[in-house]
């Protein structure tokens, strides 16, 4: 199996991708990696390769601000290009970018099918309990507008990614909501309840409420991509509010550093597609490889997969 | 000017609320206070009061846990009904209460009218900012499903409270949302930017995003009162985050326990109304009495009312 990475994506490309692509292969060498980019660039700064690293060249880059459906269509030479290509022919088993994240996205839908049955794919990020372990947000913005049965799917593809990826077993799902009882909420809200109770696929615990998510209540937490992309946003700059405190060093808020968590896979669709963030250095490279790894290694995609045949 | 306080409603009535009332009175006399509770008990605890308190005999409760529209038909001898008989019929200028929240709503809603012209009151939150100041986010939980015309009704009751009772000269309006361009979020804050943008009424920054909620980007922060009541809530726990890692006394922190703020006011509505924290003790009360007190002197609902005639 084989991980592709864009190494011109993100705002330090491609010297922290790079970088970033020697801490891993120093830690691992269980999967083989692909390496997209300007391929002089590249193999300037990665000067003693192993034989197993593969290396194809795309002259062009998407820039962070480019349109992502113009900038696709035109750059056909750009490392995301040529990226969704490989991964849409099989050369390449699982793609990573820090790029342009419409871009991604865009090429996510156009080159790779979403998983049967899957009406929206997704994309989560982990919070920090205050007890050492994770959970799992999601939606937390492709799909700013949801409907009952799209809540009832995440809760599904995410309780797989938190058991095969995070290890947990049998992970308790959360409807984030403004109250505890039944019947609480806006109307989307009240209709994902009924749907995510009767549901046999998932360990549903009810609803949570915002003062639950740090705690760790649930071990999924699930919404619409509006909500959860305030949630996620408001998480992160925690660690910008233990720095502006003097607590930069506090374990707890030290893990919504974003490099901690590396990127967010899409989930939903047929392989994986990790995005990173835009400011990504070497240890969220690293991360990210990481848990493309995980997520071939564990055959998260097969169970998925398996999950919503009819 | 008077103001009637709830003396049974909270989960350490009367103590707290005697206790409150006490710490108020020896802090200032500008206003009467009308104390709405059982007599004997609320006097036993009070022994010296000042002549200008005013006693109302309410010899009911509403429980925390009952149907607030059912109690408040059965028990009109509760301290709530009898409260807003009296905030209805001018004995009281305003009322505080610390009891069942549904019940306060209701009875908000039943007694006094809302201002002419706002199709729907709203409940705030305060949100400390870094620098010290800060922030008002609404709707925190009375509306969770909205149209884009009362997110700009919120952003003008907001602003008006953000400068009259905040003390923010010209209070910079943020739309809470998933991106900072403009045409950026679902399908609410899509329709509900054009409308701030073009409101003569309010300074409009543009959009926020979760990141800059803490930060204090905004004086005064727009939503639905379902993301904003998971905010707020999230908001609220940091408080117990930062207990649990040892950082009570962070002075930043500890801005975020509910004491300091007190209670909500719902705005909107033609009186001032005041809902408190269930668990609210003495500080709390103390703090909603000086809260309805800076609305009665500086005019706030006269303020309201002259924006929203045609």
């Amino acid at each position: 199996m084989r991980i592709g990475i864009d190494m011109m994506g993100g705002d330090y490309a491609p010297q922290e991708a790079v970088k970033g692509v020697v801490q891993y292969l120093q830690s691992s060498s269980a999967i083989d990696v692909t390496l997209i980019g300007d391929e002089q660039q590249v193999k300037s700064l990665l000067t003693d390769a192993p034989p197993t690293v593969r290396f194809v060249h795309a002259p062009d880059v998407i820039g962070m601000q480019e349109h992502p459906t113009k900038a696709l269509k035109e750059k056909t030479n750009s490392s995301i290009a040529i990226g969704f290509k490989l991964l849409a022919t099989g050369e390449i088993d699982a793609f990573i970018s820090a790029g342009n994240t419409g871009a991604m996205m865009v090429g996510t839908f156009y080159s790779i099918k979403s998983i049967e049955g899957v009406l929206r794919p997704t994309i989560s990020t982990i919070i920090p309990k205050l007890d050492g372990s994770f959970s799992l947000l999601l939606d937390v913005g492709l799909n700013a507008d949801c409907k009952a049965e799209n809540l009832l799917q995440f809760a599904i593809l995410g309780s797989l990614y938190a058991q095969h990826i995070l290890k947990i077993d049998d992970p308790k799902v959360g409807l984030v909501n403004v109250g505890e009882e039944e019947g609480k909420g806006n109307l989307l809200a009240q209709a994902a309840y009924p749907l995510l109770k009767a549901s046999e696929q998932i360990n549903f615990l009810g609803n949570i409420e915002g003062r639950d998510i740090l705690q760790g209540k649930a071990d999924v937490m699930v919404c619409e991509g509006f909500t959860g992309n305030v949630i996620l946003k408001m998480a992160e700059s925690l660690y910008d509010v233990a720095v502006h405190r003097g607590l930069k060093d506090d374990e707890y808020f030290h893990r919504f550093h974003y490099e901690n968590y590396g990127g967010t896979p899409i989930l939903g669709v047929s392989k994986p597609v990790i995005i990173g963030h835009g400011i990504s250095e070497a240890p969220a490279f690293k991360n990210m490889i990481i848990l493309a790894q995980k997520m071939l290694e564990s055959d998260l995609l097969g169970k998925m997969k398996s999950c919503f045949v009819a």
